[in-house]
């Protein structure tokens, strides 16, 4: 029985990785803190694990948090996780950090787009980006696992059998029209993100500017091996869950015949594609057919959707990606980060 | 054209009333204020108006409000309108006031209910209790208007009928089960009425507490000539607009027949008397037959549906009634005031 | 390892027993039918089972049920059930059904609300309520279960230890305000619950004729021993799942004093009834303080949670159910019932 | 006062044109009709008119509509409009067709992907194709004027300033990314448009086919004059109303040069050719600053939203259009239309 604690209880995400966590049979939630005014029992800030969870919220304190856990979750806001990292390291416990703080290998564009000095550089070297899908064996080695963002799981597991094949005519071309559901904004007071500012609604945002960007294209461009620019424009949905991103990008034709090795049609190819890459993925799902991608099929479980259509006589690529960006986008893909690092059945608490 | 201003622009009845107001042949809008940090063009602070309305919103001040207004809306906090509205009316101008403070003739009960002293008694005498359907030939001659509660125009309404016709057996046994969308609530920064948790939601609150129970306790005991009693619960629904009250109440048997002067059925007979009561209002429309009462019928109107169910056997009546708590709750009944007020037909910019 | 089969697998409810059976590790799901024009593997017809389940719905056939599973949900449309109910008795296997067909025992009653003949009269008396809370003893023994509606399950948890210990004034008080979800209104393509018609919307129907007050009666006097009398006002809520039940009660003074054997104030004797009534059960939670019950609690959870508030001065009690219609209310009650028939862990799969 | 006709009531566009022609001071409401079973008072078939509108609903008839309209409202399904066309205008009444059947000038693009004969080439010859920004002059002569869909209103409206001034670099790059509310797929009962499938979901459909791509591409081509290539991908979204369209096209940078004839930031260059393009149009405003796009803005006005990004780096421009669907994507535009042909004041009614 692994002892998991989670800082930062307080949030959606934090209350969606105990929602996953109280359903997985080899840990057990010893230990939850975060910005409180006085010690809180969890089920008083959620009613809904009454019965289901008696543990007391309290503000963070590292040698409680060491004592009682052998993991800790962190789910706190970007630039405050990385003054509560290192003392965990330190104490030798395994971090999994849901934050920004550790994704981005380069400090002065985490610092840009952050704002903020990064304070503990020395371990952003050893972080793993918690991506499964690419780098699950260097996860199961990992201390400190920095769990991506929710945007960039759905562009990442998009793109990544096109560029990792290098099926793409140039990287300039890439169009990412994302949506999201409000809880991508976080549990706060703002007015903006009122009911009654929000239902009903729906525009874009940050259109180019976004913080996610810069995590997309260091993940893009390591697969690819070359600089990969992109155009990402978010919108907000009013829906409670969910991330839909539709992509659309230029192919290179012949790439997709010297990487197919095979004649017949384009889309056909690409599928195959995307299914060989994928193939022993347990969360991630492509779809053909006439079904498609929808919120209502992700949302809930921590699975990514993907599907694609192609318009060759446009060397024209659509792919469609969906998740629950609380789920696979935050809390899920955290848990799955944990459970391949202590060696469980990957999709345990997950299904 | 009568030249009105708006204090308290920047609210849900705020911006309704700029809505409204904008249809109205006879006024033009000329001063909006609010507790704002500069003056800003209200298309700036509600798109929505941008080609519509050039008013620069600003804080409050009295000569300006004054020197450019006959009649002034104040869609003000609770407590605050109480300041502003003796120096309008001693500059001689009309006033509506959409806030608690002039709508309890008793003062202690005011005080004990919105927790502050009420510093403008002198003036409370004079506020006429502005719904239309009882008061019409007050408000034709006031100065100050008391602009009524979303809760109390949708439970008055429903019961002055029984009420003023004697028809019920004990005012002990009215229940009053109230559904509201989240505007009702204001346009608040808090945690509780954001987006993430309200939505897909619905709960009870205020029990028995709620500060419009006096409000709608005046009101009633005054149509009924004795001290009226019920229970009121309210309810929060996760739409933005729209009030339905479902409301229980037992007969007083005797009564109706000897009201209605004939015999047959009671549901029948009760209709009658609805109907008749009402027969010349024109924004409250009494149901009856299969459809029912819906909030999608009234949400965008000035109307309150009223339908009716009687159990005889069980000596029970449910009421159930319909507005739009931003409009016929709000400002809505606002305009149908300044319309009363200032001799326009009733019905102007308001269908 | 229980194999078990759903008949009317493509509704709701089939489509949550699906999801809450994926999750229990004693269960292996082997037979999917319903009425469906050909036979199709149920992720095409759910694809957010893809990946997960792999088996092929098909047109209900008893040979194929029988021997292919242990036990049997139907979650089938009231009149339907009681056709394949006997077919699987006889071939000895364990029915749960979750249709209105077998929970009323007077076949007279059922008849005129269900407005069909009773076929399965024989079945009817071995039938087992299934509402775990009054009847796990008996569910242990049971070959057919009844699964309670969703509607009744929220009031009769509500009033049963009222009832049980005999605090009401006068059966003929009770008035149950309730709200719903629109997934209690089944699949259907029907104009009504399009989303343009419902989306923001809410209202009453079959004010005091929803076929659901039979099966309310029945339990509820069957626990006081008397014939229990009640007014049921249903109304549907623009949300997708989850049933609020405000209810109304006339105390009887001298009963509470009686039972409860003490002193001190009328609401805490009332809860500490609640919560002795109550004390072993999983799934009851007994509420109070500030907090107040409301939908997001219990979505996703086969919870009912239950708070109280007391006027004595009315001698007035008021109750606030709430549960997730498709759980508690529906498929989550039916593998409930399953873990007690087969002796399982109660909770497995259900939280 | 101007006797209007409306073909096809019961449908959300025919209700939202009696909803906005109620408010219209110079016409009279004197025909509905739809397919239905028996003739019906629209006040039962949407109750909201109740009190509003005492007009009967029927089957509709050559005859009646002719000797009691001035002008007829087409509110049909495509393919049904064209039976009834010939007869108004044989009769010599004015026509605004809010279906698709004469907006196409291309009889075989229309049979194409309406999958239908078109059996009224005859008129497809005289209709104008109803965007008062484009052919107001036209209009005004118009005897039969095909309105617009939602779509189309709102891309082309974005796009016509670039290519009516020849700033793009080449057709082939304009991607159209649409989202719409649900009214949008009309009042039908359908089981995938039914609310508890939608609510909280989001998805992508007929993905480069939908059948409003061949009347953007005829608008776009006639505006610059050279055959417009653009991908669709259409997204509906679990809200109500409104359409947003986020366009991503690549520049020609010289052409801007050209046009503007001036130095200086391009997006101001290309912010000026917007405002200026629509300087004075009454219904289209160009949005810039932080504010953004938004459904709510637009939603129950008439208005098109319009705001532009542009990433020189890149040759990019992105365009984000927004408008209600059933207004200025149908009702709306069609009174616009009406106004026009009538003289009338543009805005009456529509503000």
């Amino acid at each position: 029985m692994v002892n998991v604690g989670i800082i930062g209880a307080t949030g959606y995400t934090g209350e969606e990785l105990i929602s996953i966590l109280l359903r997985h049979p080899q840990v057990r939630i010893t230990y939850l803190s975060a910005k409180i005014e006085k010690p809180t029992p969890i089920s008083d800030i959620f009613p809904k694990f009454r019965n289901r969870l008696n543990v007391t919220c309290r503000l963070p304190e590292t040698d409680l948090a060491v004592s009682t856990c052998d993991v800790l979750f962190l789910a706190l806001p970007h630039t405050v996780s990385m003054d509560w990292v290192p003392r965990f390291l330190k104490a030798n416990r395994r971090v999994i950090d849901l934050s920004a703080d550790y994704r981005l290998k380069d400090k002065k564009i985490y610092e840009r787009f952050y704002k903020n000095r990064h304070r503990d550089v020395h371990n952003l070297k050893q972080a793993v980006y918690g991506l499964p899908e690419i780098y699950r064996s260097k996860i199961k080695q990992a201390r400190l696992v920095a769990n991506p963002g929710c945007y960039p799981t759905a562009a990442v597991l998009g793109l990544a059998p096109l560029i990792a094949c290098d099926v793409l005519s140039g990287q300039e071309d890439i169009i990412i029209d994302a949506k999201t559901g409000v809880t991508g904004a976080g549990r706060r007071a703002l007015l903006e993100y009122s009911f009654s500012e929000l239902n009903e609604d729906m525009y874009a945002y940050k259109i180019n500017i976004h913080q996610h960007m810069p995590e997309i294209k260091q993940e893009l461009s390591k697969l690819g091996g070359k600089n990969i620019k992109f155009t990402f424009v978010p919108h907000l949905l009013s829906v409670n869950r969910g991330i839909l991103e539709t992509i659309y990008v230029k192919l290179n034709q012949s790439s997709v015949r010297n990487n197919q090795k095979r004649k017949g049609n384009k889309e056909k190819d690409l599928l195959k594609l995307y299914k060989n890459f994928y193939k022993k993925e347990p969360f991630v799902r492509i779809r053909e057919g006439d079904g498609g991608i929808r919120l209502r099929d992700v949302v809930g479980t921590n699975f990514c959707d993907i599907t694609i259509r192609c318009f060759p006589e446009k060397d024209l690529l659509i792919i469609i990606t969906a998740i629950d960006n609380l789920i696979k986008g935050a809390a899920g893909q955290a848990v799955q980060n944990m459970n391949i690092m202590y060696d469980f059945y990957e999709q345990t608490a997950l299904v």
